[in-house]
Parts: structure tokens; C-alpha cells; sequence
């Protein structure tokens, strides 16, 4: 009971691993408006049952794959355009990990054994899907394709660490595929900030309870969800957007250009007023 | 025969002109997509032959006002929501003038009296628009308003003249007036900056030939013209895109993201030799 | 005791209230590191008497002006060059008022005629500075134009109200009026975007006591002050920043590039513990 | 004969080749300015003649080092204290590469081995540096840290390939560790965007002579040299400066606010007349 705003495009998306994902739900109202597009992920949650069920529900081929791996990314596109019929034309890129996170690691103390993998699953993995596509030339002219990226890559939030710097390198790509993209295949490339979301991955990052609650009150829409994100994503696969290339679309309920909203600043003063005291002499 | 993104609603759209207008182009789209809308513009405008001729095709009711005067906008709101049977669901702002521009004064002689007008008409009036709106509280729950701007609010584009300050007011009263209406009313207000487009209004811009070139040659995806345009302010009108708001988005084939394009520099390095000498000692 | 690092230079300071106005600061040093200069104000604040015994102390004329009044910025030019013995090395642009801040209304009902005071007083006054000292050729080669705005110019701060949309237009005529006499006349002109300071104009804001701890915590070095800020302005007005020139410039103490710190995350979940609910269901 | 603005101050300053680097140009202008600094570089550039009279001649101890390994950068914080007397006031990273680059690799067809060693080198050095002066305890209180990029970080120069990459990640490791640091240290880190220069790194850039033309019209001021870089860097490890921090600053002669420049438009319109045709249908 879509409108069709995907009729007949074909896509990949990576990154779906359970009903809280993005990726997930892109892939559910894809299904809705059209869309036929495979599923891939890791070979540890290809295996999962839910991943699984979503594939069948939504007719999509599950192809394991590690994305830093080019070996396994042409894998992907070879198994998808077979499975679809023909060239891609959207490509979802919902992926990020930072073991530094996960290990506790600060950003004064990075392993940087784990910050290259960090850069490399969060971010060059992005450059490897485009430079797979680009030689195989397997995306369609008009075709689309979206990193979802936060908004840690222009301003700090502290605990998210080496994160914000790989999300700073994945919009970087995007700018720098998305030139050549654009002027050789007539491809968009944009990266969409998506508000702070309790997913898997989100959960994992330090006082993410206080920070949904605070952008949650610093928006003026409230934070957006990921079924949200998912219909953001739509419309950018969709022929209406055929000129936005380049970009970082903040989908945020508006967090991005708030210096301080009066509902933040109303909880932020019951804090000031509890202790009693300013920081400010 | 388009997807009814658009079925339900209700619109006001200020600023048809002709059929070069970006936001005539958005007047006929939005009518494919199962809008309803009125139309507005300045009294001599409303009395133009092919004005009257969109109204009648898109079965649009014509509005004259001066954009400028509170009481015409609170008329525009009141026929407007009489006429469609309800609250408005979007509205778009497409107004712009300089006397400065017309009468041929240089940034550095401006006339005062004339860029008090540049920013009453091409600024002002989308504040006017919106507290109007706001008063009669006469747009919906999750409508949608979108105003046109133009990069040179960001960067100087030399012969553009006050026009730059008034897009960087418009940005700004977009982002004052979105943080209110998101807070309150669940709207959203954003602006779309749209390649240089070879309307009524871009043709009186100094130098608009060479711009276009360049500014062609710098988007990998070439400019974006006013049809994509109108197709890409649907989505921002449509039920996708309910979390996006306080933003400028660029509509420009990529063209605010490119320091220097491929295309560009080698058109400019033709110039280089054919001159013969170079700026840099 | 200052360094000479304006030794010999002429200025104009506009907006030298009392000693908490930065303008202020920034005479008193500008004359410890060697610079002579006038200062302006509206003859109300040419009277005070702490505005003469400060131009008493820096040897500074003190000429009354209305800053909105193309006559008397000839005059101030004309004057300053006269008491100075040539032509203008730095100019000092601190001036700002909305009588809809001071009169209470607010941005949804703002009342149109203190609109436009506010924009004139606060922005088209820099650009009626800039268009004067062009016409009389009375900046320097090498000179150097600051003027002081506030990061609501790019993000909303809920009670600034429409001093966010003259910051706005502000920096446009920064930039605008930067590229001509960059190219003309090899003068700079940037603006600083400074902490919230609590000055005369500063304590008018709706809510600053809690917006000045907030942005205390926020920025790693807390709060830029009046003194500092003077400092720095000094950096931007010698010959050390010869191709600084058409920036914003955050003198904030990193409040700008800040998503959330821990420090003001601390505070603010005090508030939320001490409520003992969240925004976030 | 400098004004002593860095006098007593003790700093690191990496990169300086020969006498095109910014490098260099800050080491010259920050002994004249009485500041006392070790010089380090690799273990082949420290045996260059010239480097090694760049170091005598301004009294500054040469330390080879390379910038990718931790051991090595503590041992340049260790001899540095040492040499110098005491914790360190100021620190210059200008160090980039890519191997990218120089074997012609074009950006769709990188070689991902190289891409790590550009961002190791070019930015992730940058971490380390600060990581090991952080854990050091090396740098003092209201120090100051600068690093060099370019606006490629922002806007995609073709031609520039993974090196802006590179830069969009130095950047955020500049805003990341900037916060830590400010907060914890009362240190300020920024980067310095500047324009492009004919350094000797700056000569493998594809097409950099064109680049050097073009943004030297679309600049007003025209492009920032060496000198004028070195002069800037100054103020920012000075005391004028203390409360800017978390930021990327444009020393660029105002090219990253120029949309299209006059001068470069009759360049380029050269070009189009030349040719005869236009890109623009």
C-alpha cells in the first residue's frame, strides 16, 4: 500500500540486523514502494533468524559479505545484478563499528590498531563499495546511493570517540566519489545525518540515554526515528531528487541548527538550580 | 499520472510567473501529484494572460497580493483555506526583486531606500508570510513550507549584489521562524538552494551567461533546471520527509561541494592560453 | 607595556559603551599596543561621562554619530582622519538592538517597524560604514574591518529573537562587502563571532544567565571574555593576518564545533535525574 | 627585529623541508619573534644540508622522527623538553603524502594499502602527536597546536585525490582532541586551511598550476604565500588568541567564501569566447 515512489528499481542495502536497524527499515518500505533489492551483511548475522525472516518477507537475496573486503563487495554486486535482472540503482550503506568504543578504549588512549579498523569498517569500507561499483559499472545512470552518517563529523559529542572521525572520512567519500560519480554516470552520492537513534549500534555509545533525551528537547520536531530515516532515504532513491548529489542532509527534527532550544534549556536550568550554583562567576 | 506523493493536500504557492518560474513548474507538479492549491502574486502578475491560464488548468484559485503587506497575506490565508476547505498543508515562497540590480547601483553604491525593498520583498516577507500563518494558525500539523534561496547567501557571487544579503536573511528567518513552528506546531520551514536558473528574475542578474556556464561545468551532474527543482520541493512538501527542518538544502548537481571541477578548469585554462600570461608571479 | 603590535596605526571604534562593552576592551588595548584612534557613539553615550574619561585616557576624539546616518559616518571619517594625520588602518563595527527584544516581542509577533530599526542599527549600519569609507577612500591599504557577531547567526538560540536574523545579515555584508575591497583595495573584513558576553546590550537577552553556564560548559575553555576577545580582535587588525579576510571567525573557546560535553551533559542530567522522567519514551 | 610576540615560548614544529614550506617560513618567523623550538622531520630530511642550516641557524635541535610512530614522537616530546627547558608551548604539524598521488593512481581506482599510508601519515599522526604529548603531560597550560590543511576537506578539488580525505579527517581529529585537550589542559588545537601553495608536496598536485591561477582571481586578496601563512600561525600560538579553539581556519586571501570572482569569470569567459560554445543548452 506504497504510492510506487521505488516502482521497478533494484538496490543493495548493507547493514540490516534486527527491527531497530535503519537499514531495516529501508528495506521494509522499500519493499512497500516497489523496490526489489538484496540484503547484506556480515556472515555472523546472515546466519541470524530474524535477518533471515526479513529476507523472505521482503523477497530479497541474502548475500554474506565482509564489507572491507573487495573480494566479497564484487561478490555483492555480481550475486545482486544476477538476482535483480540488471544494473543497481540504490545502494544503502548503514555500517559502523569502532572496537575502541566497544573496549572502552578513550580517545586520549586509542589503540590504533583499532582505530584503523574503525576507519576501515565505518568509513574506506564505503570507498570500496563505490570502487567495486564504479569498475564493475554496476550502477545505473540516475541511480542513487546513501551513507548514513551523525552529526559527530562537524561537532563533538563526547563518547562518541573515533567514531566522528570516521564519520567525518565517510563524508568525505561521499564528497569525493559523489564528483566523480556525478560527472561520469550521472550517479548520485549524498550522506544523510540521522539523529541520534537506539539502535544496536547506538546503544553501544557512552551516555546515550542522556544524549537522546537532551537532542530529543533541543529539536524542535523531537528526534527523528528510523522509520522516519527509512522514508528520508525513499524519497533520495527516488527520481525526484535527481540533482542532490554531495550533500549531508541533516534528518534531525531540526537538532543541527539549535543552539539552545527553550525545552533543553528549561531541564538544563532545573540541574542549575538543584545544585545551586553557576559555573559562570 | 503521477504517484499522488501529494493526494490531500492543501497549498499556497507565491510566485508563478511564466512558465520559466520554478515555482509555476511546482504548481503543475504538485496538481499531478493530487494537490490542491491556490496561487498569489502582485496584482499586475494575477492580470498576466498565462498566469490565468495555470490557475484554470491546476484548477487553482488566484490570489493577488503584495507580499510585503500583512493585511494582503492575511487574505491569501483566509481565501486560501476557504477555497481548499481547510487548514494548508505547504507553502512556497519564490519571491525576489532588487532595485539595486535593476536600476544597475554597485554593491558599493547601493541606494538605502532601494535594499530596505530588496530585503522587505525578497526576505521580509517570507517572515511576514509565516507570522501571518502563525496568528491565524492556518497551517496543519506536519505541513510543510519551503522558501528559494540561492548560494550567494553563503559565498560571494560577484553582480548578484544585495540579493546575497537578502537570501542570507531569508536562510535565517527560515531557521528563527522553523525552530518556532517545530517546537509548536509540528512544522517544518526550510529553504532549497537551487542552481542559477535562467528565470525572469536570474536573466536581470549581471554576467547570468557566464555563471550558468560555469556553474554547469562545476556540478558533475550539470545544473539542476527548475522542473527537477519542482520535483525536488514535492518531497519536501510530501509526508517523507517530516523530520527535516531549519535546513538550506542545496539543489545544484553538486555544485556548493566542488572546489574546482575537471570540466571547469579546463574550460578556464583555454582562457589561460589563449591570454598567454598568468596571474601568479 | 603592550608589544607595538599596532604601533602606528589609526582606527575607529564604534559602540564603546562602558567597561564591560568589548568595543571597550578593545580600545584600552589597542592603545597599550600603539594605536591611535576615535571613538563613536550616539551623542546619549558621547555625554557619559565614563565614555570621555576613556577617550581622555587613550588621547582618542570622541565624535558622536548615528550610525544609521550616511552625514555623520562622513563625518566620522572625515573627522577621525583629520584628528588621526591619515588615512584609516582598522575600524571596529560593535553595534546591536531590537527594540522587539527590549519592547518583549517575541519572533511570532514581532512588530515590523522595530524589524527594520533592528536591521538597520545592527546590520545595514556596517554596510553604510563600509560604503562611506569606500566613497572617501579612507581605508587603507592592508586595513582591516571587524566586526562583532554572535553564533546565533547560523543556529537558533531561542530569545535572541531577530538580532539572529541582523547577525545574519551582518556576516553577508562581511562577505559581500569583503570580496570588493579585497579586490579594490586590499582591505580585510571579517566578523567575530564571540561568546555570550555579558554586556550592557548582552544582559537584555531573554533567559543569558542560563544560556551564559550553559556555553560555559559547552566550550572546553569556557567562555571567551570581553578582554580576550579584545586580544584577539588586535591579532585581526595588525599585520599578521594580511589575508584573513570574508570570515566568521568563533572566538568562543570551542563552543561552535561542540555537539554536547560532558560537562554541561553532567549538569543537564541532573535535571533529568532531579525530575526523574525523559523526553525520550 | 620582531616584536617578541612569541618570546620565552617553546615549540615542536614538523615538516619543514626546504625553503618553500610553510614549515620553514614559521620556524624563521618564530625565532624572530623570540620564540625557541626543536625542529623534526624524517631521518632522510634531517640529513638534508639545508634543513640542517635552517636548524643552526635558528638555534633549534633537529630530531628525526617518524611521524607515524608512537616511539618516535615520544622521543620528540622527550628531547624537545629537555633541549628547550620545559613543557612545550607550541607545536606545528605540516606533514601529508600520498602515495596515491605520486604513483598517478586516480581516486575510482586507489590502491588501499596507499590510502592507509595517507592517512596514517597525514592524519593520523596528528593523533598521535597529541596522544603522546597528552599522556606526556608534555604540553603546557594555554598552549596552542596547528595544523595545516586545505579546503579540499570541504569542497572536492579533482586532482587532489585522497588527500582530502586525509584532510577532512585531520580536521576532526582537531575538533575531537581540541575538546579533550581544552578541557582537561586549557590548550587550544585548530587547523590552518590554507591557500595552495608551491611547496614541494604542493608541486604533485595534478593540474596545480591552473589550481595556483584560478584561486588566485577568485581570491580578492589574492592567494596567501608562505610568508604570510607563517606570519598568521603566529598569532595563533601567541597569547592574543587564547580562547579559539576546535577550529578550521581559512588563510586563504578569501577564497572560501567566493562563489565566482569577477577576475576569474573574465578568465574564464576568455575561454568560452574562444572555444565558441557553451555547456548550458
Amino acid at each position: 500500500m506504497g504510492l510506487d515512489l521505488l516502482k521497478g528499481k533494484r538496490g543493495i542495502i548493507f547493514g540490516a540486523l534486527n527491527d531497530k536497524s535503519i537499514a531495516w527499515k529501508i528495506a521494509e518500505r522499500a519493499y512497500e514502494e516497489g523496490a526489489r533489492f538484496t540484503l547484506t551483511n556480515t556472515l555472523v548475522a546472515c546466519r541470524m533468524g530474524e535477518v533471515v525472516e526479513l529476507s523472505e518477507r521482503c523477497e530479497a537475496k541474502l548475500i554474506p559479505a565482509d564489507a572491507t573486503s573487495v573480494a566479497d563487495l564484487e561478490n555483492v554486486f555480481r550475486e545482486s545484478m544476477e538476482a535483480l535482472g540488471g544494473k543497481i540503482d540504490f545502494v544503502l550503506h548503514s555500517i559502523g563499528m569502532s572496537l575502541n568504543v566497544r573496549k572502552g578504549r578513550k580517545y586520549e588512549d586509542l589503540d590504533y590498531g583499532f582505530l584503523n579498523k574503525t576507519l576501515d569498517i565505518s568509513a574506506i569500507s564505503f570507498h570500496k563499495v563505490l570502487q567495486v561499483g564504479y569498475k564493475m559499472d554496476a550502477i545505473s545512470e540516475w541511480g542513487s546511493v546513501v551513507a548514513l552518517s551523525y552529526i559527530a563529523a562537524q561537532r563533538t559529542f563526547y563518547g562518541y570517540n573515533d567514531m566522528a572521525d570516521a564519520k567525518s572520512l565517510l563524508e568525505s567519500i561521499a564528497r569525493s566519489f559523489g564528483y566523480i560519480y556525478g560527472r561520469e554516470r550521472n550517479v548520485r552520492i549524498n550522506t544523510v545525518s540521522q539523529s541520534p537513534t537506539m539502535t544496536t549500534a547506538g546503544s553501544g555509545v557512552k551516555g546515550m540515554g542522556g544524549l537522546l533525551d537532551f537532542a530529543n528537547r533541543m529539536s524542535p520536531l523531537g528526534n527523528a526515528n528510523a522509520d522516519e530515516c527509512a522514508d528520508y532515504c525513499l524519497t533520495l532513491f527516488s527520481d525526484f531528487t535527481r540533482k542532490v548529489t554531495m550533500q549531508n542532509l541533516f534528518h534531525d527534527g531540526g537538532f543541527s541548527n539549535v543552539g539552545i532550544s527553550e525545552h533543553a534549556m528549561e531541564q538544563y536550568n532545573i540541574g542549575l538550580e538543584f545544585v545551586g550554583e553557576s559555573a559562570v562567576e
